[in-house]
């Protein structure tokens, strides 16, 4: 029975080791293993693993070279500005275009991890702008849009 | 009972679903989900999910723009030429750089999972070579490399 609870509330052992907390760029905690640093350029394209803690989502921000994410475990959103947020879960890829303002993150009650790969680094690294609202998180996370 | 037994031989479901057989370059049965054909350019960059049956590898090849792994499940080799194989696991990162002949695939007697980024594809495809002969997959894979 306590087997059997425990498989229902971690069905799903996560990939990579859980990396340090981000000091910047979010609200709540993430934890961020950056799995190719790319120190050299030779890849033009950094591969990093993030886990979102309940609630946790970072700062609006876009790519000049755009960014994917492959979705690994728990429950998470994406929204790109003006847009409906998307719900994500395990399985899920999704692609940014670069220069699209956008966040991602946990959903309020689950944690979320995604794998996420800044392809064209040598074009820059992200653009950070505003943090998102407990209002814009609400809204995205809480309204119509669960699929 | 029943419960358990499937645990113990099935500990990780697969991320992403099975894709379609490779047709070409494989020995064996290869299953390739590509994730982010990227066929507009935008990214420059191709993400693909793999499932090697076991004994399966792709034949010796390169990548102009490099290539990067991200082992999920199963137990697997990568091999450079002239080089002893490594011997991968779930949580493994490999890092190929442009124009290094090698191969991967599963162990003998276990199936095996990667996830495969392939950046820069603006500077072009893999060069496909020869397939890894059976003696050449044995002493990779039988060898005293098993770390």
């Amino acid at each position: 029975m306590e087997q059997e609870r425990r498989r229902i509330r971690m069905p799903n052992k996560e990939v990579f080791p859980k990396g340090s907390q981000a000091v910047a760029n979010f609200t709540g905690a993430a934890f961020v293993n950056m799995l190719v640093p790319d120190g050299s350029g030779t890849y033009n394209c950094q591969v990093y693993d993030v886990i979102f803690e309940p609630g946790c989502r970072n700062d609006w921000h876009s790519h000049p070279g755009g960014q994917i994410l492959l979705c690994t475990d728990g429950i998470g959103y994406y929204q790109e500005k003006d847009q409906p947020a998307r719900r994500l879960q395990r399985g899920d890829v999704v692609e940014i275009p670069p220069q699209v303002e956008h966040w991602h993150g946990a959903a309020p009650d689950s944690s979320f991890t995604h794998i996420g790969i800044s392809p064209n680094t040598r074009k820059g690294g992200a653009t950070w702008l505003l943090p998102v609202t407990d209002e814009e998180y609400q809204q995205a996370t809480g309204g119509n849009n669960h699929v």
